[in-house]
């Protein structure tokens, strides 16, 4: 009989589970509400009656799952412990497959929800093909995931690929949500771009469609970049610069074949690579001016992908 | 019988060589010269026939040689193959292990030699007990070499960990040796550390012994920091800031356990440190503040150490 694997991406709101079959391709997904409520007491027993049920519904036997992958959203270190616990959902530190492994005795595996999605467009995403490569996720903060040579860096604390905190500007005044000022979170992120906007139209009178907003958003830039909008497009360039200096650090690090850029800012499309890339080769090592820039492919599946491809590639 | 490793640190002018215990003490040492015309091409036969010539003074028999690990002056791919040639040596691009293996069959390991010093650092020097560790060297230029999860992170080209080539200064109008400007090591190598003294020095009058010396290296200006001059104090912290900025991101990047810092520079002791890490804490992110700092410890003979160690940690 064939075996299984179960992809478990545990967020805010809901939990994203996937049964992949062992070749990587995805059988069936669902989601389960996250309860939150008492430290998030009722989340793990919640998944693993969900399997279970999935299980029974297929005719699925214990031996016949491979094992179950779960990206958590918190610092996950090698071992699969939540080292510093995960606050969104309530959890204090613990280690994740000890706790599952005493329902159900299957291979479990956990990673944190950031590398899970990172992992998971390096198996059957954006960076398909590559086994050393940066996932940057840019969204209402900028994250970031690594992968060398088919593992994911975790780093001592789970800080690894945390690369929207890279020291980009001295002379920032706001305060960025990690505590320090001018992190690279602060300009590329959704967020980042608004604020990158206001200012930039703070700055002089010159004509934009953006001004007839009331609050601009990443996507309106985008937008009316797209529109040939010329303040737009200086903003998009700023945005690229400040990005692509950050990744020419990240890459003076690590040396990847392929950055895969996702979340919501990029659903901008191959547009977005365009202001990204030309600052990326301004400002990195000749030898590392050959990496590759693509877009995500995966969204908001990547989580569960990368948690089934942590149990499948591994074996 | 005992087995034993040789560890060789090609160099421009010498070819280090080591013979180590399995247990990683090292047994003797000694020195041949590069000979670099025609393209290196004698390079690799002296070396074979100075190993032989040790196993045959000290009775050892082929099969009781481990291996032999090689560090050399160019970028290194996870297979050992020089991928850009040494153009210090003369090398074009061949693989290391297989061009060893046709004089003597025994397991062969070739490492950038960067990154083989950061790895004997992590081995039995400085960095010792830890498995994750970025190995900063400030000599005439600012390298590195990084371990994650006691594996040499190389890159898809050989460039990982080539933190020297971080950018930090937008302003920067002269030119770095690899053509970009604003490189970390336009700073905080021992020729950038001059360069920010020469700087200071012209700002303004400010009494300082060090106006007295014709040209001032780093050395005289941590000799004056220790003599408690003023002018040298204000240069030492610039260093540090650029350097604990460099640092922190790459801290975001690998979230290392420590920094163990060698080269030159660094012969100026723990005052050295004391210019760095509050720096770095200042942009690190929080957790990667953490990470411990300290001094390399096997100077010279970290690369010897570092390419026996790939044979006997690795096995």
């Amino acid at each position: 009989m064939d075996s299984y694997v179960f992809g478990v991406d545990i967020g805010g709101t809901t939990v994203k589970m996937g049964l992949f079959g062992m070749e990587g391709s995805l059988l069936e997904q669902w989601e389960i509400p996250t309860v939150k409520e008492n430290e998030g007491a009722a989340i793990l027993p919640d998944i693993i009656r969900s399997i279970q049920a999935k299980m029974d519904e297929k005719g699925i036997a214990q031996q016949n799952v491979a094992g179950i992958g779960v990206g958590a959203p918190g610092a996950v270190d090698s071992e699969g412990t939540l080292v510093g616990g995960a606050v969104n959902i309530g959890w204090k530190p613990f280690n994740i497959p000890e706790a599952i492994k005493a329902y159900i005795n299957v291979p479990v595996k956990a990673v944190n929800d950031a590398n899970a999605a990172a992992y998971g467009e390096m198996w059957q995403g954006g960076g398909r093909g590559s086994s050393n490569m940066v996932a940057v996720t840019l969204g209402t903060g900028v994250g970031g995931g690594i992968v060398v040579n088919g593992n994911i860096l975790t780093g001592v604390t789970g800080a690894g690929g945390e690369i929207g905190h890279i020291h980009i500007v001295d002379e920032e005044e706001e305060i960025c949500g990690c505590g320090n000022r001018g992190c690279l979170e602060q300009y590329a992120s959704a967020t980042g771009i608004a604020r990158l906007a206001r200012r930039r139209l703070a700055k002089d009178g010159k004509p934009s469609d953006l001004r007839e907003m009331e609050a601009v958003s990443a996507k309106n830039v985008f937008d009316a970049v797209k529109a040939g909008d010329e303040v737009a497009i200086e903003i998009a360039e700023q945005f690229g610069d400040y990005l692509g200096k950050g990744l020419a650090a990240v890459a003076a690090v690590v040396n990847p074949e392929v950055f895969v850029i996702g979340g919501g800012v990029s659903k901008a499309g191959e547009i977005l690579l365009s202001f990204v890339e030309p600052a990326y080769q301004r400002y990195a090592f000749h030898q590392c001016r050959g990496a590759k820039f693509v877009l995500a492919k995966l969204g908001n599946d990547a989580g569960i992908y990368g948690a089934a491809g942590v149990i499948i590639k591994k074996g």
